[in-house]
């Protein structure tokens, strides 16, 4: 499915995008090292994220284009890009603005390990999810 | 979808499996940090992998379990294992015997960067994939 423009191949079109346009990525703080989230992206969040040094994705919960940080500011500065062998995941490196990824209010979504038969949260929350979103009723779910 | 079993609750069900019955895993290199992988799992590799410490995955391309190394011997001992937020991503934190990942020979396989409109290979083939699986054509694809 590759296309040639000028000799320069498409690059959106190396990634094995799924039936439904999507690609994961895989999100891993520049800094620490830590994977900090995983998340989805159409070719227009994928394209955005490029064009404009912050990370984008798509939805799914929500069904549309979310700028990482838009309400939140916890805003993600991409320092590199990177695709995997058959192309059907993405990884990103970023700067974490607020060190906070999570829309629990913790540092990273994999708050969460596997000890002797049940997942116990490790992680600490920095900030309380009604001081990060306002704007929403506790009851409203979701990153943004 | 959770189960009350003598009081402890089924930390299986806790994981948001897709319609599929799968969940999204990302394999990070526990000395490295590196992100080696991105690959699925269903209930029966999971449970594999708690039991015997070693990474067992879900493969989509031949619809069958997979042990990581069964055959190329770049087996996978796992540290730790962590579920993210809203369940539907597991994070795997492995030592990875000889040091291969990938099935092209390589540390890992997002060895693609992003650079101006183009994917870069930036890691080198450490093994060829030929003496990895001697037993396979080169023409077969994928990694075990």
């Amino acid at each position: 499915m590759s296309s040639e423009r000028d000799g320069v191949r498409d690059w959106m079109e190396e990634i094995a995008w799924s039936a439904g346009g999507l690609v994961s990525v895989v999100v891993q703080d520049a800094m620490t090292g830590r994977i900090l989230m995983s998340a989805c992206m159409n070719r227009e969040a994928l394209a955005l994220t490029v064009e404009t040094g912050e990370a984008h994705y798509w939805s799914r919960s929500r069904q549309r284009l979310w700028r990482k940080g838009e309400e939140s500011g916890h805003v993600q500065k991409v320092k590199e890009l990177r695709l995997d062998c058959d192309g059907d995941a993405v990884l990103l490196s970023i700067e974490q603005a607020g060190s906070i990824a999570c829309h629990t209010g913790r540092e990273r979504c994999f708050f969460r390990r596997y000890e002797d038969g049940r997942w116990v949260v490790t992680d600490p929350v920095l900030k309380h999810p009604d001081e990060i979103y306002p704007k929403r009723s506790s009851a409203s779910k979701g990153p943004r």
